[in-house]
């Protein structure tokens, strides 16, 4: 069962009107992993310099994320820093050093090549097509995308996305990649160019899924305190593709309860700066959030 | 079971990428009594000028709406004109005159004043306060307001929120009211003031239903094309109070079959310009939707 995660691995200076953080923790294959990991066997594919801090790998250990590809090359880590308003929308970002992530070329170690599930998180389509080319038969396939490669890459996009069962982007990527502001029609847009699954993620208004003809929308856990969004949709990709991993059905129950478990996974995220929230999280808290996302949703029609 | 609504009725100029529309009925009051109608008996309170074509009447009429609280007053019928862009989201107002609506004071034709509940759209707090009087003992009171009287009548409005026992506003309203930007924190704050439930309007995104400690969130339903969002709120104001009129139940339960009744009606208003697409409606139309809404929200845990 084991998933596997290519993306990026960095250190993040982050200020948000709750407080700030500084070179902690992040990265998309990180947030990923993490989530993934309460859901199945992970492993991460991806690069760190020789500074990244031996904690972090530790505690990517202590998670039993498989580190098999996660090479360590001459340099820095990666490393981003960004601020939020009170909004908390969209981060700002203030500096970005790409470093060893710059020369990254993903290459698979030989037990990674089994993989039953793939998750191409957001770094340049070719890139994340090479990591395609090296895993023997995935049962799932599915990545992320942004708005640097639809607008620089759009044939290597859209030669990934023909390979890709479910793609998750969020509501600003959705429109740009179909060219179509209304959400039910951009994804209808883009489910014709390849995934059959489509999720566009709301960050605090939650995530639809379209799945072939149906709609599923999710809400956002209402949280009275959000410290730092950064890493909510990787938390919730996470968290979505762990739990399908784990029950290797694609059906749309299955696929919706995928979505809460991605959810609930992004509601923790967001409570704490970096992956703090994460590394303090319960199997049970887990269940109890699924539960509350039941609460928050549910009605009934009057019988009559 | 009568519902009582007060506020504008009005002549409505509307463009949006969708197409255009000059001098159709609208009008807060409008939209609410109409969507109303289909739960529940409803009489509206509001003044038109001596130019209000009599075929609105004839349609309100038809819609078995009580007018004899509808004064006709020398003068222009109140009138908007107003552009929505792509996003849909927010009107840019054109032009307003009040005309006959500037001098309006409410006055109760003696069979209003045993009102079962009673609905204060968006009208000056002091004059939300004047209708109340006139009420002798209404089981359900519920308001909406809007910025200009948030910033330009805060005591009145604060008097006025004491009185009532739901809230509706929109997530911008609702941030000004209790100078709050979250929106759990920013329900909470509002319940303080009076309000024990307090519905917070997000257009596309839904509505949030803080009860007490409970909350719910309901998405707003899918739509491939939003041809006019003009009045949308008030149409799901009038679902949401036109059935729990009709029920006569407070539960959660209740509230919440209220909240998703009330984005049936709006989904439908907004399908067309004016009120076309609620002329046009059937109970077998609206009793689908909620169905509807049921297939897009619903999700089971896996049992074990």
């Amino acid at each position: 069962m084991t998933l596997l995660v290519v993306g990026s691995i960095g250190l993040d200076t982050v200020r948000t009107p709750f407080g700030d953080v500084a070179e902690a923790l992040g990265g998309s294959a990180t947030y990923f992993s993490t989530a993934a990991s309460f859901f199945t066997d992970t492993a991460l594919v991806g690069v760190v310099g020789e500074d990244f801090p031996a904690e972090h790998r530790l505690f990517l250990k202590s998670r039993e994320i498989d580190l098999a590809g996660l090479m360590t090359r001459p340099g820095r880590t990666f490393r981003w820093s960004g601020s939020y308003g009170y909004q908390l929308n969209e981060a700002q970002t203030l500096e970005t050093h790409l470093n060893v992530f710059e020369e990254f070329r993903p290459v698979l170690p030989e037990t990674y090549r089994k993989a039953e599930a793939v998750f191409l998180a957001n770094i340049d389509p070719d890139l994340q097509m090479e990591v395609l080319d090296q895993v023997e038969n995935p049962w799932l396939v599915a990545s992320d995308t942004m708005n640097f490669w639809i607008a620089g890459k759009p044939d290597a996009l859209k030669r990934m996305l023909a390979r890709v069962r479910v793609l998750l982007v969020n509501d600003g990527e959705a429109r740009q990649l179909s060219g179509e502001y209304n959400l039910v029609r951009a994804a209808r847009a883009i489910q014709g160019m390849g995934p059959a699954v489509v999720i566009i993620k709301r960050g605090e208004y939650g995530a639809l899924l379209f799945n072939g003809k149906s709609v599923f929308a999710a809400p956002a856990y209402p949280l009275e305190t959000i410290y730092d969004p950064t890493g909510a949709g990787d938390t919730f990709a996470g968290g979505f593709m762990g739990y399908l991993s784990n029950a290797r059905d694609l059906s749309e129950p299955s696929l919706r309860r995928a979505i809460i478990y991605g959810s609930a996974m992004a509601s923790f995220t967001v409570e704490a700066f970096s992956l703090d929230r994460l590394k303090a999280l319960s199997y049970d808290e887990i269940e109890d959030r699924f539960t509350a996302f039941q609460s928050l949703t549910a009605f009934e029609p009057l019988l009559v």
